[in-house]
């Protein structure tokens, strides 16, 4: 089974990095970080460089398309090379997956045409306006497609993914493996949650505002 | 405030992935990935490699200083050079920290000795075994040191120690931005919520048994 997870400059690590935690340790799996060119992306913060061993054109029709979110979403969507590519592995995927603003990646090539998704809770407005049906949830699958909202849901998206793949009990071997076990020491992980104060600062820095 | 990420061949990524997409959003923060030398730095997988943007020797006295786990530990803890870093960078340390086995190359390095600390709940006994007093807990702190438990449990301590550092509501912030409101779809996170089978059939192929 084949996994590419696609990444770009300035994406957030944790969107791919959780789900690949979790996927690359299904029976099977081989996963590949794919980008345009071979070589290094940047992060979002410019502090973390993660290597893409393969092109987006070495791994034309995975098994698993997974795109990642942060705000290099926007470069991507401005040009046309990844969006065909998107379009085209989606043809063939078994499953087709984002993580936060991925799913506006994902958009924008077309896949989610009136298809229920989520994505970062400061991105939903937008995600409607690309032609998708937005969910206020943590997870979301319509069909073959499975989108998750902001940077850490990536995780629970992935235990669901491995639960469909390759069963429950996989899943949880998984789940056990990496102890997740969440335990936050506060609440504040959503909007319905955090403080209002905490809500209404984050949305006054909010690209998305 | 410059925190230091040590990095080496065979780690798991998420260990360190999950504490620097929080500790980086901090106000005032340098995030730097260190290892024995610079380039790249293959994750356990062997299907992910991260840069290590500068050496050790680079960084001698990081305010934060985390150390993540993974089966690279073992050749990380029978070098001295690392062990020495670790050593030194902990007596000026503002904040001493590792997540899952990452303890063990704390305790070798003499750092948990007599201290309450915790790692993957497979390797408790061997961080026992090394001088520390393990916790069955998801997040420990004693004194300057907080240790977490496996891999995803990296995400609570580093938004313990957001809290300690810059206050509650900054962690809350980056709770928020990071959006982890978790929700795993199975309950099988620790041994003591996993069904027993499951329990048995990761204790039977790990590398601790």
């Amino acid at each position: 089974m084949q996994i590419a997870v696609l990444i770009f400059d300035r994406l957030t690590a944790l969107d791919a990095i959780g789900p690949y935690e979790v996927l690359s340790r299904l029976p099977g799996a081989a996963i590949t970080f794919v980008a345009d060119r071979r070589g290094p992306v940047r992060s979002d913060t410019g502090r973390l460089t993660l290597l893409a061993e393969a092109t987006i054109d070495d791994v034309p029709r995975p098994d698993v398309l997974l795109v990642p979110g942060g705000p290099g979403e926007v470069a991507v969507r401005a040009g046309e090379r990844s969006l065909a590519w998107v379009r085209s592995a989606h043809e063939t995927s078994t499953w087709t997956t984002s993580v936060c603003t991925g799913s506006l990646i994902l958009a924008t090539a077309g896949v989610l045409n009136g298809k229920r998704a989520t994505s970062h809770w400061l991105a939903l407005d937008q995600l409607a306006s690309l032609g998708a049906l937005p969910q206020r949830e943590r997870v979301v699958v319509d069909g073959k497609i499975v989108t998750a909202a902001g940077v850490s849901a990536g995780i629970d998206m992935a235990l669901t993914l491995a639960g469909l793949i390759a069963g429950e009990e996989v899943a949880q071997l998984i789940q056990l493996a990496i102890e997740y076990d969440p335990r936050p020491p506060f609440s504040a992980g959503s909007p319905a949650s955090a403080p209002e104060r905490v809500v209404a600062r984050l949305q006054a820095i909010s690209r998305f505002a």
